[in-house]
């Protein structure tokens, strides 16, 4: 047996970027994943007929250099979301249609969202990414949830529609399950507001040709027989000497170990010696975000032909959200939903067929009857996934930041800690995996 | 082997009084206890000079007919917590010393303070105990955290650091860590805010002889063999032909679980099938509280010969809250203090020696620099404990009452669930764990 330098635990976009920076700096490293597949909280399906979306985080966009400095290297190619056409919103009970960036709400409306989102991003501005508890107001933010400040400073009840649906966008979650001071952190860490929700400029503007599991893909496939599937780890011993880990099967040793799994999986490995008592306190309250990511698969993107772009934004669910996530090289059309935070977590409970129903009604109220007849569907419960619990990624709720969360990337003896949820840039998304991993990689390489 | 009807894993006062009706009814029963002792989150400890006190749970108290039913059946004796001379209460800077229930605040924070009781207690009258959610309010309230409510209901700075400190006392934990209709569900469970908050006729009035932990040993007496100690569940396989549950060193087996642990260490247990997504995602948002339990053992309790009660109430951390914790029988002293919430998690972090001074120097700053001199001192931080990570009980925060959380007491095939966070009445207590125990026993029974 040759001996191991590190081991990555996890084969997302964040492990498996750490375990490559190792391996090219000349280490002996192995990734142990849980599944039988690589890719984290990305996954892709293939419909019948070919077509490949992602069931999956899928997205890049402008400001985000780590990963796509990462693409460029793995030479893996982006196209443009579908962002032509007239855009939907359904509130106040009316299905209405605007071109570019500003819903036809009522100037009222408009207004109150306008003057939050100027608000939102002057304070996010603020916010020291590498701990936004040194901020001097950080206590009295982080003792707000998202839901009290949008009381306090939207006038309009439409307005209030409005940034809730915003919260379930960013972060799969209501607004009463996040700090206020979280919320500003991500902004600030995401760019600003425009940039986390847009599409053209935005957070939303590409997409992975092949879809986005080709970045894991690439990746293990330069790692070679380093990635072992279907190994959980189970629990977990440091010493002086170095770590073990045991999956169901067999023991793992190394000298230094990359946890790169979501916070609230940490705890569900038996680790000797114990994390220190604050530490497992604070992983306590970092649940997963929840979502359901659904698509239909249609003869055609029959939406294009009547000026829409596939986009709708709506008061009513369970599907709130859409996008047309159709792909290059095919003529059928393929529209995307979100189903987010408590609505996820009913639905994922649902029968399939119900569930089915739901979203191909929501899908029809916003594209029309054809809507109700795809050729094919398919959805993704994240909360249901046994690796991954929920999506898109963990959420801080009033407390945690200034109770030493920035502290939780810290290592701790032979442990080190990657995954999104450790970034300081773009938390939350392939960006922050990217560098997470990098960081945590750095590390260890730094302790040579 | 002899067959096991019922295995019910943790040996609490909830999981041992469900298995000890269980044997009552003439059922094979087993515990498996996580630790190498019985109690859950009692935990005796005796002075060097004999003295046994509590550094877990210990009060029962009027209107928790279960508990003092238990101890009836178990021949414990219960005396009183020394209750007598002025309680001190330090808050705008000032050490003030009064008789009774009623602090000496400014008579404008007096009223500001019993106002806001006098509404908690008429709100939580009508909060329905077998599910909060029911309430036509409940989602209103339960989007907002206690922290909120208090900003919004209180006029005056000093009466908002007395609701944290209830909150700290009730919970071990901030306002921003619960929803407002967790704790409107709190206090009708624990019958009103006076009963839940006093001594004299309240959930602090009186202790057991021996200690608390004995409710846990005397139980465990009577069940014999069954009991297993050092028997940490790591995971859990449950078919139509029955439940197998894996220790480290073996597999037990039986027709029905009753699993009696803190919510969040139920998702530590790796199960087959997986629980579904809702339920995880769920247990994933109820985190332990987080307490330090500090007694100082003096010569005698020279507080009294100065005609205090022991008692103090403070805006001073970290120690906020004090007891007299003297024994029946003994000449010496015993003062006890509570270090609460984000206080528990930094001071746990920090050197014993540490946190003794800085435990020794609040005690003193209320009773004098005598009590800078103690003959011995122990503090228990619950965080730290394996098979707890965090006391008295779980937080419900924002959004969970209305996402289901009265279902985490329904049974998931064979899977039973006890534990006092699982208790419709005295949620959080010892006798919400007895009628937690009770209730899974009796589903248990039921079903033959």
């Amino acid at each position: 047996m040759s001996r191991i330098d590190a081991i990555v635990v996890g084969a997302g976009i964040s492990g498996l970027t750490a375990a490559w920076r190792l391996a090219q700096a000349g280490k002996r490293v192995r990734v142990l994943e849980a599944n039988d597949r690589v890719g984290g909280r990305t996954l892709n399906h293939r419909f019948t007929s070919g077509e490949v979306v992602e069931v999956g985080g899928q997205w890049v966009g402008p400001t985000q250099a780590r990963i796509l400095g990462l693409l460029n290297e793995l030479q893996l190619e982006t196209f443009p979301l579908w962002n032509q056409g007239d855009n939907l919103t359904l509130f106040g009970g009316k299905l209405k249609s605007y071109r570019g960036t500003i819903p036809r709400f009522a100037p009222h409306v408009l207004l109150d969202v306008l003057q939050a989102q100027v608000r939102l991003d002057r304070l996010a501005k603020q916010i020291p990414l590498d701990d936004p508890s040194r901020h001097p107001r950080a206590g009295e933010w982080d003792r707000m949830t998202f839901a009290e400040w949008i009381r306090r400073s939207l006038k309009t009840g439409q307005g209030r529609q409005v940034l809730e649906l915003v919260s379930g966008a960013v972060f799969a979650a209501a607004p009463h399950d996040l700090s206020f001071l979280h919320v500003l952190f991500y902004i600030r860490s995401g760019t600003d507001l425009d940039t986390l929700l847009g599409v053209a400029n935005g957070a939303q503007q590409d997409r992975i040709l092949g879809g986005s599991q080709r970045i894991c893909e690439e990746l293990a496939a330069r790692l070679g027989d380093a990635v072992r599937l279907g190994q959980p780890v189970r629990a977990l011993r440091q010493d002086e000497a170095g770590v073990e880990l045991l999956t169901d099967s067999a023991s793992h040793q190394s000298a230094r170990v990359i946890m790169a799994i979501p916070p609230t999986l940490l705890l569900r490995i038996t680790q000797e010696p114990l994390l220190p008592g604050w530490r497992d306190q604070l992983l306590q309250r970092l649940p997963q975000g929840a979502v359901i990511k659904c698509m239909a698969l249609y003869e055609t993107p029959f939406w294009r032909a009547r000026g829409l772009s596939g986009q709708a934004t709506s008061e009513r669910g369970p599907v709130r959200l859409t996008f047309d996530n159709s792909v290059p090289g095919s003529s059928k059309g393929v529209l995307m939903g979100f189903i987010e935070g408590d609505e996820a977590r009913q639905w994922s409970a649902a029968a399939a067929d119900e569930r089915r129903a739901a979203v191909l009604e929501c899908f029809a109220r916003y594209f029309g009857a054809e809507a109700q007849q795809p050729r094919e569907y398919v959805d993704q419960c994240w909360a249901d996934e046994p690796f991954a619990r929920g999506c898109y990624a963990a959420l801080f709720p009033p407390g945690l930041w200034s109770n030493g969360a920035a502290r939780l990337r810290q290592p701790v003896g032979r442990l080190h800690f990657a995954g999104t949820e450790t970034a300081t840039r773009w938390m939350g998304y392939f960006d922050g995996a990217v560098q997470a991993g990098e960081r945590a990689a750095a590390e260890v390489l730094a302790l040579d």
